[in-house]
């Protein structure tokens, strides 16, 4: 059963892919709690016309991380993303960070692999590379790197919403990595790696793991559960929707004239969202619910039928007000409510230690891809800040926005229509 | 195959346990990282001789949270044990923490279980109790609970090591849970639960993630890796050695004549180690290993042999010294060094996001269990914080102590011994 699974230490040669069905045992066991999937995905191909890791069937656990360029020179920015790009390619296909390995080389040097993932498999790891405002104007708004004048439209720090209590040193970065894998070791083992690669340009600005994926995007994934104990992802733009996809996600070649570079990319918002989930814990199922506009059971419309019945907003209730609560999370954020803007979700829960009221420092890390957040992402998240029954039990604490540059073929880099 | 495992919301009924063999399909995969076990246990007894979670095969993830507790009564200590008790009880079997579950109470009350649990498998939980030095006598040396005459001698702050560099706020703690499962949303919840349990009666003081076990309590594990690249869990106690057990880890009847209700129990130490990671990955392969006392690849001791061949540490190598260095870690804490003392390891690893440094915040959340830590950890660590070249590496900035009362029999509740 070992020779069936892609195994580190190159047992698959180049640029393959494993697909397993799920009779294969282990390869299907390693899904985690998504085990209901109809296949499971060992290992996914680094290089294709968009980055793996968006519309990828979301795997169980996150390592994200947001780092600042501390070079200024574009040699050196341009390396940095070249090594990078050979780095990821070869640890999605299961094997160490460089050729060497992490015990193949020379007794007097740094190993080019940190060994900590030694004998694991490729365990289905994506890792997707984005671009912060930050890479074309410094704070100081100075063009480092020679792009300024190709910055997307698009691409500048999200806007202050209300509620939101900000950390700054949980905000914000020049360079994100989002590392998704079925195994927490096998993510964390590629950020650590590519951060030990990039050092000397780089340093982590902030880094978040999530534990348990709350988003769907692929039909044959089961639906998993945020903190607040509701299924996440039933509604979420799905890969087996390519014309949404074309629509709501990717970026077009004509969106923005001076970022034709990101046509095939996309945007990631991300916002960390502490739950208070201390006080929600003592709201009864029915307010839950209330607020969310679903059942906590079945995941199923307040409005009714089952968890993929579209909600009917206009259903009257009791006292003069819909089933559906106008202020429901479910009602505040669809896409009725935002000229059809949908996004694909592509979050995860966290607990993060304690905070200082006694209580579990927990929420969730909210991931979203988007074809342009100005009128994909901010307009919804506004409306949520205001209207949503929900913010009573949220605090935003975190909050970074990067453009997602498109995949690349063979022998190009991440960021090449950008830099090359 | 849905049907054949444990699953939330009752398909098994009273206390069982069920062992799946490996052909078992999906619970042979929900070992996760430790894919090669021999069997995997989707969910184990709460009740036994001895607490779960200490020589229980060493699962995946780690949820663990030191609590303070705020009531002055005996009566609401006594009553949270009993409530945590059954609430343990339930969620290992993979049941709700409460007997209305989830969704099915009453509209108009918060549910009695938080939700995210829903639809996942026991998942190999454990829930492992422990009581700290302050619930015997608080800060002000106070006997709230009219409990300090029968306070282990043994259980003590520990003392401040060479080099400790702790945080208040991740040290210490009237109690603890420790709870451990294959897959992490399943831990989470458990602890969650127990605190929304303890709601007015406790505050958490600290808690911590653990992604990725250290450790191996059974001859049945593979041996898993560490943040520094290396096996780890190879020299442990196993399970399947009750003499050593019955020497090193669990409390004798006549060890502490104050302390009789502990028999049967046992003493966690706990130590949060950072490990600077970027400063390690810039080592050669040879020192590395040198630091160590064991090659990377196999984990054989750099005197020979193959992974568990005993090491020899008068083999004498080039200039003088012998090949396993003295300063090596494999030498410095050795039984040999200590009278024969062995400990039980149980630490996982963590990421808790990015240092001040623009690196990651990483290391080892370090778990030992003995039977008494004054012989069998203390000199340990003291030993290590002297002469250990790992410390060069490494900043221990969490640190608490809990005697583990022995495990409860039908219609008992953990601390019985001690409170009842
Ligand atoms: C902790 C915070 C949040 C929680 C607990 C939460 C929870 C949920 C739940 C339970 C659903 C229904 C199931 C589903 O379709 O996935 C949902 C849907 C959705 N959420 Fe959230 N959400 C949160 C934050 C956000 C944020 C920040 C946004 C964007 C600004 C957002 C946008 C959406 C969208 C677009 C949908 C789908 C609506 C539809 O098409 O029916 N959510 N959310
Ligand atoms: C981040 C810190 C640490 C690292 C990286 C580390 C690493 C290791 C490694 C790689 C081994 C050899 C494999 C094995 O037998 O498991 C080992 C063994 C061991 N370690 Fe550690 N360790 C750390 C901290 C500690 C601490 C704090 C203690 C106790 C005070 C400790 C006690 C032991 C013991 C007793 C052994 C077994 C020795 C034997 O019987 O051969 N370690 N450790």
């Amino acid at each position: 059963m070992r020779s069936a699974r892609v195994s580190r230490r190159g047992l698959l040669g180049g640029g393959g892919v494993a697909v397993v069905g799920v009779a294969g045992g282990f390869a299907a066991g390693r899904a985690g709690a998504g085990e209901s999937e109809a296949t499971t995905v060992e290992s996914y191909a680094f290089r294709g016309e968009h980055q793996a890791g968006i519309v990828t069937p979301a795997q169980d656990r996150l390592h994200f991380a947001a780092l600042d360029v501390t070079t200024d020179s574009r040699e050196e920015l341009v390396a940095l993303l070249q090594e990078w790009t050979e780095a990821a390619e070869r640890m999605t296909r299961g094997e160490d960070a460089g050729p060497e390995g992490a015990v193949g080389g020379s007794y007097l040097l740094p190993p080019d692999d940190t060994g900590e993932a030694i004998g694991l498999p490729a365990s289905g790891l994506t890792v997707t590379f984005g671009l912060g405002p930050g890479l074309f104007r410094d704070a100081g708004g100075r063009d480092r790197f020679g792009i300024a004048d190709r910055q997307p439209e698009a691409l500048r720090d999200l806007p202050h919403f209300p509620g939101d209590a900000l950390d700054p040193r949980r905000s914000g970065g020049d360079l994100c990595i989002q590392a998704c894998a079925q195994d927490p070791q096998v993510a964390v083992h590629a950020v650590r790696n590519l951060v030990r690669i990039a050092f000397g340009r780089v340093s982590v600005r902030w880094s978040q793991l999530g534990f348990g994926r709350t988003s769907t995007t692929s039909t044959s994934q089961d639906t998993p559960r945020n903190l607040f104990g509701f299924k996440d992802g039933t509604a979420n733009v799905k890969a087996e929707e390519p014309e949404a996809l074309a629509e709501h996600v990717w970026v077009g070649p004509d969106d923005d004239p001076a970022a034709g570079w990101l046509a095939g990319g996309s945007y990631l918002a991300a916002r960390r969202i502490n739950m208070t989930i201390e006080v929600w814990d003592r709201q009864p199922l029915g307010d839950q619910e209330a607020f969310i506009g679903r059942t906590k059971g079945t995941g199923a419309p307040l409005s009714g039928g089952s968890e993929h019945t579209e909600p009917d907003f206009e259903m009257p209730g009791s006292n003069d007000t819909t089933v559906i609560a106008p202020d429901a999370h479910v009602r505040v954020v669809h896409p009725d409510m935002h000229s059809g803007a949908r996004m694909l979700r592509r979050g995860y829960n966290f607990v993060d230690g304690s905070n200082d009221l006694g209580g579990l420092d927990a929420g969730l890390f909210f991931i979203a891809f988007v074809r342009d957040p100005r009128t994909g992402f901010i307009p919804v998240q506004n409306a949520m800040a205001k209207q949503d029954s929900l913010m009573e039990y949220l605090r935003f604490t975190g909050s970074a926005l990067f453009a997602v540059p498109p995949g690349v073929g063979e022998g190009e880099y991440v960021g090449q229509t950008l830099l090359g």
